[in-house]
């Protein structure tokens, strides 16, 4: 997919929303836990009921990793159900992968080659031949850690390197590496005012913006602040609709969580 | 394990070396491929020939990841082989991961619960509250990347933060997280000269030295500037070990790098 083809379906769709499968077993309903494959069953419900409403699908690694062998089969199975039932949906490892070039290669290959992602989250702490490998493959995204939603993004992030604070100095480094232009950024909604300055450095990528609903950032905000021509915005929302709730109407329930965002959405872009 | 215990089986088996099990089913011996499970045969070899000259093994989980579910089945068998045939060495899953709290919990219980191995590798860039779920785990070490062995190590890590190396920074701030004893960091052995100033800061705290061998590093310099009074080292050899030879002989020739470089090590320690 390339970054025009994903304007033009938030424009079809009229949502920027990126929907979070953080699946955790202690939080989905108790029915599916019989089925054989629990996650999957999950994330399909889910699927099913947001697809109109949503651009984005962006499962966390981890939440897949912490079941092993199982946790993986149910990533290979949800990924393949989108890549299957809906190309024209954006797919997202949050991965937070990095490590020296041939290293990188190999997970480049796991998620954008073998699973077929359209794009994965990278850590930039070790630099451009860390990231460069992700760069090197056609026709997909490495969306790379710039300002994240946590408490910790203050630890180093935002500290000035040379006078100036070290997440800008990622930005604007990671645009002289080769392929920069499958670069898209993580930037947090729990910081809306910092989007300006961002917008100075990259006035057209797409930034996955994590941090809006259980982490307290404001959709309005970060739109005010980090919206561009071509939208440039996937906003993801992961708790706040995948577990509005524990009953047999979770889908249902994450369907309307969804619509209201993307009502939101609509009356934004109008 | 603890790490007094760590430096006492240092001290048994003269030895510091750590065998990076990084496996590329394009470098192990042909005749391997036919089994079931390659990846697992050629790392058992590898340990059965080797066990008694490494006190630490690191599977880099990017190459096991890169093989999918087949890769981590071939991961929860080398580990479940070393913890049980031999508890005595410290296990490392170099992982390179790091999120939002809750999810970083997901992989601690991923790396050091489940899998059980002794540590895991972690990217600082997202602060604090991304690397304290790690070190919550009672008995586990958390191994914090501070400076990278590769070239990218010099886009951000060597930058100046508020007068000082960002790679300084993270591990001076990093003593101030809670659980901060379950630390030990990455230091590229590339960069031996940086070692004096890392040990002003962090005198006794274990490093995993990457980059002796393929990548250039010197075993003797890492060591004139590098060791502590509990030794404090884990030198990391890959590919200079495991793909010695890639004919029926790999085993064997893999015991002979790593005898040559527990030799020097046990001059070293003497």
């Amino acid at each position: 997919m390339t970054s025009q083809q994903l304007t033009q379906e938030i424009k079809n769709k009229k949502s920027f929303l990126c929907i979070g499968l953080d699946v955790d077993l202690n939080k989905i309903p108790q029915h599916l836990l019989v089925t054989e494959d629990p996650i999957f069953e999950f994330n399909k419900a889910i699927i099913d009921a947001t697809h109109d409403l949503a651009v984005a699908y962006k499962p966390n690694t981890a939440f897949y990793e912490a079941y092993g062998i199982k946790g993986w089969i149910s990533l290979e199975k949800t990924i393949n159900y989108l890549n299957q039932k809906h190309p024209e949906i954006f797919t997202i490892a949050d991965a937070k992968r990095g490590d020296i070039g041939n290293t990188s290669s190999m997970y480049a290959k796991a998620f954008l080659e073998d699973l077929a992602f359209d794009s994965v989250t990278v850590a930039p702490y070790m630099g451009k031949d860390s990231v460069e490998p992700f760069l090197a493959v056609k026709d997909k995204f490495t969306i790379l850690l710039a300002l994240t939603s946590n408490e910790g993004a203050f630890d180093f992030q935002t500290k000035s390197v040379e006078g100036k604070e070290l997440y800008k100095q990622v930005i604007e480094t990671s645009r002289t590496w080769k392929n920069a232009e499958n670069l898209m950024y993580v930037v947090g909604a729990t910081k809306a005012e910092y989007f300006t300055e961002i917008r100075k450095i990259i006035p057209d990528s797409f930034l996955l913006v994590p941090g809006v609903g259980a982490q307290g950032g404001s959709l309005s905000e970060v739109c005010k602040y980090g919206i561009s021509e071509n939208i440039g915005l996937l906003i993801n929302s992961s708790r706040g609709i995948i577990y509005a709730s524990a009953e047999n109407d979770f889908a249902e329930k994450a369907r309307e969580e969804a619509m209201k965002i993307q009502k939101e959405m609509a009356s934004i872009l109008n």
